[in-house]
């Protein structure tokens, strides 16, 4: 099998992101690996040695996608035995005509605590764990957005996500059955009607999800779960709460989609 | 201010990761805008109906990013007024040489559920919270790592992102001052030494973390968090425990080094 290189003077993980994508488009396995932190000339010759003994024994040249602030660190990696794709550079070249602007080199520019948004971010993790389950209704008042939903409907990693990479406040809510049956929202959540957003699921695929979890419950039975789904989404329709299907969305397209429908601020670029 | 979009027919997480890292190098303020899920002709007339707009408020061309499955689509987007980069397009065709082996379009490829990674990545982070703070200490043996430290070191926010991001089934344990005080490790812990990794902070950061959370206690001292500090790194010290200083890291690069540094097997490329 091939091997894919990501290489970086910093985390690589733009170098991931987009060697990922790109290699996505074929139908072709490679062996990932990542190499971030390549920020002296020691380290890059000792990255170019092993991209060099990788070639001899995948018997195929690597593919190597990089970024590097430092020119002289790039050249050491270009002079390895790999096919090297160094993808910032060309487009900073383009933009840097278009801008008539010249860039300014300086590492650790993405995903480093220098990034204005940083400590957004970490307040919002915590807020989201303390704000996680209903567990802290005190603090709404504060919170960008409120997630609600069945037990096992997708909350809690999507507030997790929109915390960390985005820095919004994302605190979330269990209906229960209790809630469900009175058929109106808990008292805690009435306030903060229009900071709701709800999330609902394939029945089938919330029972099996919840049967990993307490196997042979009611709580993870179909029927309850049938129930449980049926009812909530009539009280979003009811209150006019605007919702989107979990089933068959990652958490990353979730937020997505939530920042999208709601026009949240996003903290991180 | 000139405005910056990313725009794909996904997430677009590509696109601001990929435009992002080139714009961060020019020393040029934008207004970000991401427009994902653009998936039909009429939302990529709309789009382009924004961008064109968005020309004339602000007197100067968009720069757009984006990345469509669609051929169509992008026609469309690249008909605007916009200077418009299909940074995808360009290597995909590049490696289709490499590879001798022709893309094939298909949407949501990557950021979505369908990824191999994408359960391991949600089981992970319930490991995560269910085993965050030391919470629960009978699970070690499934962890692939365990952080320690002091508390407010940084161990939970990075938990939480080794296991989103990348799979990993991080628990955190915090070390306290009756573990210290004793200079060995807590009995819970003596089995797992070999998942162990340790994280520190420079005690004026942790006191100024510490005050924002219990502001004028014992726990926030400036004098208190040097005990810690120095009888925490003396501990990993002794008992041979790998270990960074968090202090002037991300979450991103405090997970990137410790993947790197432990060789730690990540669930999602």
């Amino acid at each position: 099998m091939r091997t894919a290189f990501y290489i970086s003077d910093g985390t690589a993980i733009t170098s991931e992101v987009f060697g990922h994508a790109t290699l996505s488009m074929f139908p072709v396995e490679f062996n990932h690996k990542t190499i971030p932190f390549v920020e002296t000339e020691k380290k890059a010759i000792e990255v170019k040695n092993l991209i060099n003994s990788t070639a001899q024994r995948d018997g195929e040249q690597p593919l190597v996608f990089f970024t590097f602030v430092n020119h002289e660190l790039s050249e050491i990696i270009k002079s390895s035995c790999a096919v090297c794709y160094d993808f910032l550079s060309q487009y900073s070249d383009k933009i840097s005509q278009e801008l008539k602007v010249a860039p300014v080199p300086k590492v650790h520019r993405t995903h480093s605590m220098h990034e204005k948004s940083y400590d957004f971010r970490i307040d919002a993790v915590n807020y989201a764990l303390t704000n996680d389950d209903g567990a802290n209704i005190k603090n709404y008042s504060e919170a960008d957005i409120i997630l609600v939903g069945v037990s096992r409907s997708g909350k809690t990693p999507t507030s997790l996500y929109l915390a960390l990479q985005y820095g919004i406040k994302a605190a979330n809510y269990p209906l229960t059955e209790d809630d469900l049956e009175r058929g109106t929202l808990p008292e805690c959540l009435k306030a903060y009607k229009h900071k709701l957003f709800g999330l609902t699921i394939d029945p089938v695929r919330l029972a099996d999800i919840r049967q990993r979890r307490m196997a042979n419950s009611k709580y993870a039975s179909l029927k309850q779960c049938r129930i449980e789904v049926r009812e909530v989404e009539m009280l979003y329709k009811k209150q006019k709460i605007q919702f989107l299907n979990s089933t068959h969305h990652s958490v990353e397209e979730i937020s997505a989609k939530i920042i999208s429908d709601t026009g949240l601020e996003r903290r991180k670029y």
